[in-house]
């Protein structure tokens, strides 16, 4: 293979449980009760499909434009408050420095915007040569495939040649409708069976896990 | 079926992600570096099985009682500081109120301290008839079955005559250990694989999927 792609939140940096309860906090600050393994299964996936599954399992009417941004700001700044809480998951910085090190291309695709995945970045001591795409670069996030597709095209490879390694149905569901294989990681909180029947085809419990593993993902070291 | 046993946390109450980073930060402030999905897979099951596996998790030497105390002191007032965002699941109070109705013994029985599940208990409206069972009135806590088994020595019924109902694996384990059936609820977290290959017989969104489809569960409207 000749590159690995990232999603970042329960993949390289733990912190989907944060993120999980500031958006539980967000949405109760704004009269939604929605229970939280329900958030949970969601985390990941774009804002806009979020919005769109509130609605359907509160049984609310459209969630406006203008609530979505409320919203989305107060999730900001619960998961701001949090932030001291979230660290690197283990073996992940060492993980990247390895590929870098064996001259595997890799790059960071994430459904969070700039402002909320700058911190969890700066955890995880990237060089500056490597491509990070956020929500903000493209039109739509998981489980559309856009983040990946243009994650490869900066990396210069096609989808058949590039794995997603995300922690989430949506990661998963991304990488098979655009042909990525999908590798994927406990440490967001799935269980096993619903990362292989969304198509992990290798699943680890975290990026330490994965880096003890390389040789199943055909990384040589020469 | 003559009786429902129930867990507490993740079943009929949404407070497990507020037990698991209450967890984390009592680890962190002990010096123990977990990630949270390693203790959101261990939520449930008794304080004593929690410390060994992360000894054997972080490879540190024993935790000795002081620090198990500390610990468990930490967690408490964590929880107890994030309390507010807590509230019964859908359909609980419904749910155990039509069983009363229906004359179909039920209980609680939770691996939780009373302290700390005395807010969760006051919220369910339970009442004053109904056996709780705490961590604090048997001698080992799930996945060993000695709650359940006393719970349903209070309701008076064989373990063949009731099912447990609750949202871990150390339920269902608990539960196939004394000849329960076992009803898995996905409202704490866990895959519904997960909740199958433990031994649930039948998994529900929550209790108000439950309380949907009693009839599965042989609850006769008589």
């Amino acid at each position: 293979m000749a590159a690995f792609i990232f999603d970042l939140d329960g993949t390289l940096v733990d912190s989907v449980y944060q993120h999980v309860l500031a958006w539980h906090t967000a949405l109760r600050d704004c009269g939604f009760n929605l229970s939280v393994w329900k958030i949970h299964r969601r985390i990941g996936m774009s804002g806009g499909l979020l919005m769109r599954a509130l609605t359907r399992e509160l049984g609310v009417a459209d969630v406006d434009e203008a609530m979505a941004e409320r919203l989305a700001q107060r999730h900001k700044e619960e998961y701001l408050r949090l932030l001291s809480q979230v660290q690197p998951l283990p073996g992940a910085i060492e993980l990247l420095q390895e590929l870098t090190r064996s001259k595997v291309k890799w790059a960071i695709a994430t459904s969070g915007a700039l402002e909320t995945a700058k911190p969890a970045l700066d955890m995880l001591q990237i060089p500056s040569d490597i491509p990070i795409i956020t929500r903000d670069q493209v039109k739509r996030a998981k489980p559309d495939p856009d983040l990946f597709l243009r994650a490869a095209e900066k990396l210069g490879v096609d989808a058949t040649q590039a794995m997603v390694v995300g922690d989430s149905v949506w990661d998963m569901l991304a990488a098979r409708r655009a042909n990525f294989l999908g590798v994927g990681i406990l440490a967001g909180g799935y269980g096993e069976q619903e990362l292989v029947q969304s198509g992990a085809y290798r699943v680890y419990a975290d990026p330490q896990e994965m880096l003890q593993h390389l040789d199943e993902l055909g990384v040589r070291d020469d």
